[in-house]
């Protein structure tokens, strides 16, 4: 599920983090997209998180909500405009050393890919190897392709050296993972 | 602000409508849109409401939010694909028979469509004269048009006549604005 950081625990009056999913690689995303906008090269957004609202109440002319819960998410974080193509991902992060846990990517979100690149558009993952320092970009086809063939409850690291393709940290911008988009629509898609 | 429609108002314990943005809109477009998907036209969907959570708590190891606040949405309701074009626009009602508030639009959704018209994609409001029965594509760079060349707080009915174009309701699907989408962008928009 994807929690916004520091919400307010109100058992314990402590902002905690809830889990490991990836905030680092958010906002080095965010801050990614940022530049992008800044430099007029493209335009990716954050979409908001899922939420239910089932009771809401009033005070001061303004609307509170007093009861919700977190959605399963049905699309995926990210999507945008880069030279008029549509991008779209997700993006997670693992601190496994091996493997990339499927339970992290949820069946809606993989409709959701597919239909993605069924109309045209420019879908994939982007999983950050937190121990590894590694960053890959696994496109939507791949990771099709490898739940078809395979019962695995996660993809091998091995599968993203392979079919994946490494985004290089930077300072400016910070991951530019539309530049190895450009390589892989430019025709080196080949592998 | 965009409510969900039927959430509990603790208050009254009843189910409410809190206002009349296009709810019936909203559920035209929505039957539209599933259409599309189910007829491999296009994919188009609606993005989540973005909401502040300030409060959350835990009950039999689920996370419920206990406190949370409707933000300004920043972008558009809807974005997708069609034929590999981008596609977002923001769906809208009004009870007027004369013109379109302007209240009805936030700065920041203004600035979203400008960024999509920048980077090639395809943007544009849908409106209702839900009096009239009338609904209108007014695109992007249209309605940039109008808030460059007029000071008015509403955009009068004979500016989406003149520079709108009509959506045709009708039973399958419900409210076919791709139809008007490919006139538009097919060369006929010279007008």
């Amino acid at each position: 599920m994807n929690y916004p950081k520091g919400v307010k625990n109100s058992n314990t009056n402590n902002y905690i983090k809830f889990d490991n999913r990836g905030m680092d690689l958010e906002q080095d995303i965010n801050i990614t997209n940022q530049y992008y906008v800044d430099k007029n090269i493209a335009f990716i957004y954050k979409k908001p998180t899922p939420i239910t609202v089932t009771k809401i109440d009033y005070k001061n002319n303004s609307v509170i909500i007093k009861e919700g819960y977190f959605k399963e998410p049905s699309t995926t974080d990210y999507n945008g405009l880069y030279k008029g193509l549509y991008i779209d991902f997700e993006a997670k992060e693992t601190s496994s050393k091996t493997s990339f846990p499927l339970s992290n990517i949820h069946k809606h979100q993989i409709v959701h890919l597919k239909h993605i690149i069924d109309n045209g558009g420019i879908g994939f993952l982007i999983v950050r190897f937190s121990s590894l320092n590694k960053d890959f970009i696994l496109m939507a086809k791949d990771l099709m392709s490898f739940l078809k063939n395979n019962d695995r409850k996660s993809i091998p690291l091995d599968y993203f050296l392979d079919n994946g393709y490494e985004i290089n940290i930077s300072y400016m911008p910070r991951l530019d993972y539309l530049k190895v988009i450009d390589m892989i629509i430019g025709g080196n898609n080949g592998k």
